[in-house]
C-alpha cells in the first residue's frame, strides 16, 4: 500500500480544467497551501472549488482567483478578498453562498453516504429558494444534498505512510469532513510517520479515506447580566465579542467559537500568538483549561441540535416579529452568510446586539426588514446603545433604557412598533 | 458549572418509569456498568432502551430485562441473549429491530439537529414497510428519522469535571454519538480529572454534550485470490473470518471491523487480551501498526459512503438475481440484522461465502429467496465448498468448482438456474 508522493505537483498530477475540488480550512488556518501553489504552477483552469473562504488577496485560494483559473465557487463567506468580491459583483466568477453549517454537514454527508439531509437554517431567506420545505415536529426544515468532489485537497499536521491524519487545533474545521468526502482525497501534512507512530485512538481521519500523502514544506503560518453560570454561549463577531468583557467574575461561561472549539479564552500575549487556533473572526485567540476542539461539522451539529444556550449576534435590521438580515445588501455587498442562518434557524435564545440606528441615522428596528433574510421570527432580545428590548407578538417592548437616554428619543429612533408600559428604568452599569 | 455526581445512582436519580434511555456500548465493549446496575436498584419499570444490543443474561442490559423492567428495546442485534429472545418471541416486549447504520446514523443526526435523512439500507426489505422512498442519483433510499431519548447513559474512560470525555479502542462505538443525543447525558468515567488535563486536541466528546459525570467503580473487564494489494476490507462473522488465513503474504490488506477499527490483526496471546479492542464479532483481537480507531456512525458513514473495496459475508440464502437472506428465519431466530443490511445496501463488491446447502442438505442458491431479505440484487459473486459462482443478469455462473467436485453435484445442490459453459476447472489450492 504506497500512498505516498514526494511533492505537490506529483500528487495532483490528475486535477485537469473543469475539475470540482473540495479545499480545507477557514480563513487561512489549516489551508493545504503547498497544493494551492501547485494548482496555480500547473495552471489548469475552470476548477469549482468548495471551500468555506476564498483566501486572501495573496494567500490561499486567492492566488488561483487572482489568475483567474477559478470558474466557480462554493462558499459562506468570501468577505476577506477583495479581488473575489470584483469577480463576484462584475459577474466573472460564478458564486453559490450557502450556509455555513449546511456546507459542512452537506460535506460529512457525502462522506457518510446519505445523499439528502434537512435542515432549518435558511429556511424563509433567499436561500430556501427552489428547495423541498418538510415539517418535522411542527419546525420547518429544508431538504439539502450531499455535496462530492472529484478531489479533496487538505491540510493535518501529522500523517503516516498509510494515510491517518492527526490536526491541531483548530485546524479540524472543514478538512476532517473533506478528507472523508473527497473522491480522490490529497492530505498535506507538515510531519509524515511511520505506521504505528501514531496513537490509533487519537487518529482524526482514518487512512481509508486518503488516497495520496506528501509531506509539504514552508508552512507561512499567520498569525452581562444574560450571562449565568454554566451557559454555552456563542458570540457573534463585532459588538457581540464585546459582551465577553463584562462577563462577572463569579459567573462561568464556555464560549463556543463556531470555527471548532469550545473554551476560547483571550487574545493571546505576543509569545502565545499559534496560527492554528483562531476564532470565528479568524483572530488568534487562546483556549482555556477544559476547552475542546472539533470540526466545523461536529460544531454545526451542536448549534443545530440545540446545546448553545446563548447566542448574541449583530444585525443590519431587526423586525417587529423578529426576523433577522445581517449577511448582504443586493449589489453592495456580498460577504456571504457565514455561519449566521445556521445559528439563528437553531438557537433557542438569540439576542442581538447592535447599534440602534445605522450610520446614517436610520432605524434599524424595523415594522419589515427591507434587507435580504438571515432568518424568520428568531430574535427574542435585542441590545442596543439606546435600550434593551424584548421582541413580542404585539411588536417591541421596551425594557430598559441606556444611561441619560429618554423613552421620547427611543420612540424617535424606532421605525417598528414600540410598546412602552409604565415607568422605563435606566440601565444599571 | 458543577456537573459531578458522587455515585451512580444520584446521577440516575430522575430517570423515571416510562423514560427513554440511550445507552452505550456494543456486545460487553464500553457498557455503562454502573448506571445499569443503579437502574436495577432504583427498580424504575417501563423503559424504552436503545442500544445496539441488550448485554448477556447477566451482565448489561439483561440485568433489566431478567427484571422485566424493559418495556421496548430498540437494537440492531441481540443474539448473545436468550432471556431476550424469549420474551421477544413470547410477546412480552417490545422489540424494534434497526439496521445497525441506521441506528447509529439516527443516534448521531440527533446529536446534529437533523431531523431525517436518507439510506439505502433495508430497501426492498421489511424494514422497509411504511418508508418513504426516494431517489437520488439513480439509487432508491429510504428516509430515516433522527432518533431521540429523554436520557443517554454512556461509559468514557477519562472525563474532566467540565464533561468533557475521551475514550479507548473500540469503546467509542454507539456512546460517543448517544452522548452528543441525550435531551440529558450522564456519563460514567474510569478516571475522573481536572479540567486541562486532557488534551483539548484528542477529546472525543466535547463538554456541552455531558450534563453529569461520575467516577464508576468496580469496572469487570470481559473478555485469497479476491484479494488485492491495498485493500480496505470488511470481512462478516463466521466463514468470513476464515478468508483472512488465506492473505498471500505479499499482499498488504486492510482489515475494517464495523464496531469502530481499521487494522484488525490476529486473535491477541492470553497477555495481550484487552476488553476493550474487540471485533464485530464479538471476540478479542489485536491492532496491527497503522490501524486507527473511531465510533459506529462513522464506521457505517465510510461503508455506506463506498469506502470499502470488498465485503465478505455470511449467507443463509442467495437467489439468482443476486438477493440476500441472511438476518431471520420468522418465528424461529430473532437476533435481528446488526449491521448486514447497511453492508450490502453500500458495498460496491460483495461475496458471499457459504456452505453450497443447509443442515438439511437443501440448496442456499435459490430461484427467489423464500426468507426475509437482507438486500436486493446486492451479491456479485458466491464461494460455496463445492464451487465459486458469479451473479449475472441470466443465474448463477460456474466460474470454478472445488477439487474433486463435479459440475454433476454442483448442478444437483443448485436450486436456482445454474449457467454452466465450456469446460470448469477445478480450484487450485
Amino acid at each position: 500500500m504506497s500512498k505516498v508522493y514526494s511533492t505537490a505537483i506529483d500528487a495532483i498530477h490528475d486535477v485537469r480544467d473543469g475539475s470540482t475540488i473540495m479545499l480545507g480550512g477557514f480563513g487561512l488556518c489549516g489551508i493545504p497551501e503547498n497544493s494551492i501553489n501547485a494548482l496555480v504552477k500547473k495552471g489548469i483552469r475552470n476548477l469549482t472549488c468548495i471551500s468555506n473562504n476564498a483566501g486572501v488577496d495573496d494567500f490561499g485560494l486567492g492566488l488561483l482567483l487572482k489568475t483567474r483559473q477559478i470558474k466557480k465557487m462554493i462558499s459562506s463567506y468570501v468577505g476577506e478578498n477583495q479581488e473575489f468580491e470584483r469577480q463576484l459583483l462584475s459577474g466573472e466568477l460564478e458564486v453559490d453562498l450557502i450556509p455555513q453549517g449546511t456546507l459542512a454537514t452537506a460535506i460529512q454527508m457525502a462522506a457518510m453516504g446519505i445523499p439528502a439531509f434537512y435542515t432549518a437554517a435558511g429556511y424563509g431567506t433567499e436561500v430556501a429558494e427552489g428547495k423541498e420545505v418538510r415539517e418535522f415536529n411542527g419546525k420547518k426544515y429544508l431538504m439539502e444534498h450531499a455535496l462530492y468532489a472529484d478531489f479533496a485537497i487538505i491540510k493535518a499536521w501529522k500523517g503516516d505512510r498509510y494515510g491517518n491524519l492527526i490536526f491541531k487545533k483548530t485546524t479540524k474545521n472543514f478538512s476532517t469532513s473533506m478528507a472523508k468526502a473527497g473522491r480522490v482525497t490529497i492530505a498535506e501534512v507538515e510531519e509524515l510517520v511511520e505506521p504505528g507512530e501514531l496513537d490509533a485512538d487519537q487518529i482524526h481521519v482514518a487512512s481509508i479515506y486518503v488516497h495520496r500523502i506528501f509531506q509539504g514544506i514552508d508552512y507561512e503560518k499567520r498569525i452581562a447580566q444574560e450571562l449565568k453560570d454554566g451557559m454555552y454561549v456563542n458570540l457573534g463577531i463585532g459588538i457581540p465579542t464585546l459582551v465577553s468583557n463584562y462577563i462577572p467574575p463569579d459567573v462561568f461561561i464556555m464560549l463556543q467559537s463556531e470555527n471548532g472549539m469550545l473554551g476560547m479564552g483571550p487574545y493571546p500575549l505576543q509569545e502565545e500568538l499559534d496560527a492554528d487556533l483562531i476564532n470565528a473572526g479568524k483572530e488568534t485567540v487562546t483556549i482555556l483549561p477544559g476547552g475542546a476542539f472539533f470540526d466545523s461539522a461536529e460544531s454545526f451539529g451542536m448549534i443545530r441540535a440545540g446545546k448553545i444556550d446563548l447566542t448574541v449576534l449583530g444585525a443590519m435590521e431587526v423586525s417587529e416579529r423578529g426576523d433577522i438580515a445581517n449577511w448582504k445588501i443586493p449589489g453592495k455587498m456580498v460577504k456571504g452568510m457565514g455561519g449566521a442562518m445556521d445559528l439563528v434557524a437553531a438557537a433557542r435564545n438569540i439576542i442581538v446586539a447592535m447599534m440602534h440606528t445605522n450610520p446614517k441615522g436610520e432605524s434599524k428596528l424595523l415594522p419589515q426588514c427591507t434587507l435580504p433574510l438571515t432568518g424568520v421570527g428568531c430574535v427574542k432580545k435585542i441590545v442596543t446603545d439606546l435600550a434593551v428590548l424584548d421582541v413580542t407578538n404585539e411588536g417591541f417592548k421596551l425594557l430598559v433604557r441606556a444611561p441619560g437616554v429618554s423613552v421620547e428619543e427611543i420612540k424617535d429612533k424606532t421605525l417598528g412598533k414600540l410598546i412602552v408600559q409604565g415607568e422605563v428604568r435606566e440601565m444599571e452599569i
